[in-house]
C-alpha cells in the first residue's frame, strides 16, 4: 500500500424528507445563489421543497447549467455573484450542476483567466462555500473535491480539483430519483461502476480494505442496478444505489492504490466531439480498455472476474474474456449501448479522436502509462 | 436504511515515515502538550521521532495516562494546561492515551464537575484542538469522536462523544507496530473485529454498502490477523491491519443501520471489576451474545456465517453453531482466552457483574433491547 493522506469533511444528510433540513446548514444572513440546470426541478417538486426550506433566507437564482457544464455559461453566474454580493451557493441538481457550481465557487475570487483553473491546473486560493441538494445520483461529486468543465470555444472537457471545493453539505434524499428518465438512471449506475473500476482494476498493491470496499460498491450496483433502472421506483433500491454512487468516488477507494482514469480521458473526448452522455462514453470504452490492457491488468482482472462475476475457468484468459463479456452485458442490460457505431459515429471518427488526444500531449495513459497511440487505435476499432 | 447524517473531518496521514509531517499540521506558535502513557515511546524511538518533528515548537509533556485512562489522572493534565496556557494537544499513544486526550480536550473549558461529561452526558461547548500519533492499532479512536474513561472512585467505565473531539489529524505509520507485545497486537485485532460486529450483527436493514463494507473489514482482519499477531513484523500485514482497525469504527459502518453495543457494555464491567484488557472482555462476551441472541440476530448470523466463514449447512441453527465456534476459535488462534474462568474470575463474580449493571438502570441491552437480566445471566454462565 502506498502512503496516503485523506480528509473528506463533507457533511452528508441522507434520507427521506431531508431537503427540509438545508436551512439549518446555511449561515444565517447569507446571500444565497440557487444554481440549477434545465428546469426539471420545477416539474418534480424539488424546487418548491428547496424554496420552502429557504424561507426567510435571501436568495437569487441561476438556472440553465447544461449537461457537461459550459465554461461560458458559468462565467455568467460568476458575474451575478459579484453584482449581488452573494456569499453562499446552493446547487440543486445532478453532477453537471454540482460540477458547474464548484467551478463558479472557485472562479469568483480567481485573478486572471479562470479557464486556467482547468487548462493549466492554476491553484485557487479561496472559494465561496456551497451546499448541494442532489437530484441525480451518478458522479459522486456530492462528496468529493473534483469537477469537470467543458469549454465550447476550445472544444475541451477538463477536470480540476481542490480541497477548497468540498461541499459544506450534501442532501441525498432518494425520493428525488423517482421522476428521472430511464436513461439518466442507467447513466448513473454505469458512471458509478466505472468510477470504481478506474480505482480498482489496475494492479494489486496489497490494499485489501480498498479492494474489498471497491468490490462492495460494484456488487451493490449489480444487485440493485437493474431494478433501479427498469422497475418502478422503490425507496430501498434507490437508497442503496444512491449511497453506492457516492461511495464510488469519495476518495476512499483510491487511498494507497494506483488509479487508471484512461477510460475517462478517452470518454471525455467522445462527449466533447460527438455528444455522447458521459456514462455512454464509458460504456463504450471500458470493455476495450479491459481487452487491450489485459496483460498489465491480468491479476486484477482475474480477481474482478472471481469476486464480482463468480468466474473461475481453467484458463485465465478465458476467465478474463468472460468477465469482459459480463461487464458489457451488464451495461446493455441497463439499456445502454456499448459501441461507437451505435451512436452514429463515423468510422473516420476514430482518427479524429486520436488526433484530439494527441494534441493534449503524448498518449501514455493508465496506471502504468501503458496505453499508447497504437493500443488506443486498437481499442477504438474494437469498440466500433 | 434509516435516515442518517455523517461528517468525519479527521485528516488521516498514513504510511512509512509520516510522523515527521506532524509539524506541518500544528499551527505555528502553538503551545503544545504532548500526552502519552507508560513510557514505551521512549524505548521504541517514537518519542524521539516526535520531538524531532516538533523542533521549533514550544511543547510540554504529560505522561502516565493508564490503560483504561483514569479520570483523576486526566484532571492533572487539565490543571497543567490551564497553568501553562496550552492550546494544542498531541496524543502519542494507543486508544487509552487518545481517549484520555479527548477527555482532557473537552474538560479544560467545561464548567462544573467534568465527570458529568461521561456520567450525565453533559454537552461540551468547546474543546482544545488535538492531533494524534497512533502507536497501537485497535480502538479506531484515531478517526472518531468517541472516548471511554474510567473513574476509580465510582468504579465506572463510561463513554462520551462530541463532534468537537474529532482529532484534527491522525498519523498512522504502520512501523510503530513493530515493537508491540503479542498481547497488544491480539487485543487490537479482536477489538476491531468486535467493533464491526456491534454495527453489523443486528438485523437486516437494507443497507448493502454498510453490510459489505463491514464484511470487508472482518475478512481483512481474518486474512491478516494471525500473521500480524504471531509472525515477525511485516509492513504490508501491519498496514492492512492498521487501516482495517481504523475503518472498523470511523462511523461509516453504522450509517442507517441498527447498532448493538451490548457486548461492550458487559465487557466494560469485566474490565472495571476484574481488570481484563478491553479486547479480552469482548472475546469472552461475544460468543455468548451470539448464542443468547440467536433468535433476534438469526438472519444476520446466517449472513455472517456464509459471507465470513463460508458456512451454509442444511439446518440454519447448525450453521449458526458453527459460526459461533469459528468466531471463538479465531480469538483463541490469536492466543486470547475466551472464558471467565481463564481470567481467574470466581463463579460468584457473575452475580456481582449483573448487580453492577443493574445499578446503571434496567438491563435492556442491544439493538432490540432484548438482552434482559435473565439472558445476561445465561450468557455469563455459558461463558464461565
Amino acid at each position: 500500500m502506498y502512503n496516503f493522506e485523506f480528509r473528506n469533511p463533507v457533511k452528508i444528510i441522507f434520507g427521506d424528507g431531508k431537503i427540509a433540513s438545508i436551512a439549518n446548514e446555511i449561515p444565517i444572513g447569507s446571500r444565497i445563489l440557487l444554481t440549477y440546470g434545465g428546469g426539471s426541478i420545477f416539474k418534480n417538486g424539488i424546487y418548491n421543497q428547496v424554496v420552502k426550506a429557504l424561507s426567510g433566507h435571501t436568495f437569487f437564482e441561476f438556472g440553465g447549467i447544461e449537461p457537461n457544464p459550459r465554461y461560458h455559461t458559468l462565467l455568467k453566474a460568476v458575474a451575478l455573484i459579484k453584482k449581488e454580493n452573494i456569499d453562499f451557493l446552493l446547487a440543486v441538481g445532478g453532477g453537471s450542476v454540482v460540477d458547474g457550481t464548484k467551478f463558479i465557487s472557485a472562479a469568483v475570487n480567481f485573478n486572471g483567466d479562470s479557464w486556467d483553473i482547468c487548462a493549466k491546473g492554476a491553484v485557487i486560493k479561496s472559494a465561496i462555500p456551497f451546499g448541494i441538494v442532489l437530484t441525480l445520483s451518478a458522479t459522486g461529486t456530492e462528496m468529493n473535491s473534483f469537477s469537470v468543465i467543458s469549454n465550447d470555444s476550445t472544444n475541451e472537457k477538463l477536470a480540476f480539483g481542490s480541497p477548497l471545493v468540498y461541499p459544506k453539505f450534501s442532501v441525498l434524499d432518494p425520493n428525488v430519483l423517482k421522476s428521472l428518465p430511464k436513461t439518466q438512471l442507467s447513466n448513473g449506475v454505469i458512471d458509478a461502476f466505472v468510477h470504481v473500476l478506474e480505482q480498482y482494476l489496475t494492479f494489486p498493491n496489497q490494499a485489501e480494505i480498498q479492494d474489498r470496499f471497491a468490490e462492495a460498491v460494484l456488487l451493490t450496483l449489480i444487485e440493485y442496478g437493474f431494478d433501479y433502472v427498469l422497475k418502478d421506483f422503490d425507496y430501498n433500491t434507490a437508497s442503496n444505489t444512491m449511497w453506492a454512487a457516492t461511495m464510488a468516488l469519495n476518495g476512499q477507494l483510491a487511498l494507497g492504490v494506483p488509479s487508471d482514469w484512461a477510460t475517462h480521458k478517452i470518454g471525455h473526448e467522445l462527449t466533447a466531439l460527438y455528444g455522447l452522455d458521459h456514462a455512454q462514453s464509458l460504456a463504450v470504452v471500458l470493455p476495450g480498455m479491459m481487452e487491450v490492457m489485459r496483460t498489465e491488468k491480468h491479476e486484477k482482472l482475474l480477481r474482478y472476474a472471481k469476486n464480482i462475476w463468480n468466474l473461475s475457468e481453467e484458463h485465465d484468459e478465458i476467465t478474463i474474456d468472460q468477465a469482459i463479456v459480463k461487464t458489457e452485458e451488464f451495461f446493455q442490460s441497463l439499456e445502454t449501448k456499448t459501441h461507437l457505431s451505435d451512436y452514429n459515429i463515423p468510422e473516420s471518427g476514430i482518427e479524429i479522436i486520436i488526433e484530439k488526444l494527441k494534441k493534449q500531449g503524448k498518449i501514455q495513459f493508465g496506471e502504468q502509462n501503458a496505453l499508447d497511440e497504437n493500443r488506443l487505435r486498437t481499442l477504438l476499432k474494437m469498440r466500433y
